[in-house]
């Protein structure tokens, strides 16, 4: 077999793991916590679908995006899920995701790894439009997940309507669109009080 | 708020569900079955890193192989998944699939329903490189959680090697390279015991 072959292989088998990464957002029905992969799946359908409503829609490469988005949480089979409101734990994250990507996008062959690897720290500079884009529906989409569950993980922790927008402005860099339906949502649901004002 | 996004929300909140659809494939440590988002999202990977193992590669539009595959099981959220090896419910299913894909990719603008649809439906015929490959790719994927979780689903169904040769000969229209895998993983299953000869 080539040996090219046995790394994808070997990498393929072992992102089976991204399955296992509990996050805090609740599946829609409220039946239990949503993992990585299936939270990485539907951002990548989000990202392709809603591209129009992208701040810089005209230049932007959505297989691109798309394929950032496939890959944005592949860290966390080392480094585990953070939560978006735990600053201090997320600053303390960033070795510990350096070092998950060196070590499993340093599975696959040489080319491979640094296209996974380069597409990664994209994302996580958020200096493109694309990064930008990816980065707004990773953070828009928990919004709906705690929308949907009437505010159950932002009740679990006490979580104001002022930290939401405060902790997710950077959608409004991504795209002002989803950024507008972000403050109706936040509005809303402040208002039926699954949110504290 | 613009009524593209209202359709497009609503779209992407319903498939939400198909987080909820168990496989028969088992996850690679043999902890749980696997459900049809995840599952999609692994598939989303592996058609991107094995590309160049594609039977046409040189023309393979990859973009579209990976969007084929986000969006290859939805109708599952309806319809729910069939075993690959039980051919009756198989051919049972293909009206209910129809009629899940009319709902759900309904829930979309009409362009983005239309183009959703025509990848699902040429998924489906595999007349076309992409199709094949992706559904190569599809039915590779469950054999190597088979193979790392020593055949579990195989003993249980009693499959046979012939059985598993036979339902997933199509993976070889759509890569020779992963066909001769399969050759080499289902001859290794049979010397460990794990696949009945």
């Amino acid at each position: 077999m080539p040996d090219r072959l046995t790394a994808q292989i070997a990498f393929l088998k072992e992102i089976d793991k991204l399955k296992h990464v509990l996050r805090r957002s609740i599946l829609m029905d409220g039946s239990r916590r949503e993992n990585s992969a299936e939270h990485s799946w539907h951002v990548a359908a989000m990202v392709w679908l809603l591209a129009e409503h992208a701040a810089e829609q005209e230049t932007l490469d959505v297989g691109r995006v798309v394929r950032m988005a496939l890959v944005h949480d592949l860290v966390e089979i080392d480094a585990g899920d953070t939560f978006v409101y735990d600053a201090a734990a997320r600053d303390a994250q960033t070795e510990a995701e350096r070092a998950a990507a060196e070590r499993i996008f340093g599975l696959l062959p040489a080319d491979q790894a640094a296209e996974m690897r380069d597409l990664w720290e994209e994302y996580e500079r958020r200096q493109t439009p694309e990064a930008r884009f990816a980065y707004a529906v990773d953070r828009f989409l928990p919004l709906m997940h705690s929308y949907a569950t009437r505010g159950t993980v932002w009740r679990e922790h006490g979580i104001t309507s002022r930290r939401v927008l405060e902790e997710n402005r950077a959608i409004a860099d991504g795209s002002p669109t989803l950024w507008e339906w972000v403050e109706t949502m936040v509005r809303e649901a402040v208002e039926e009080g699954w949110l504290a004002p």
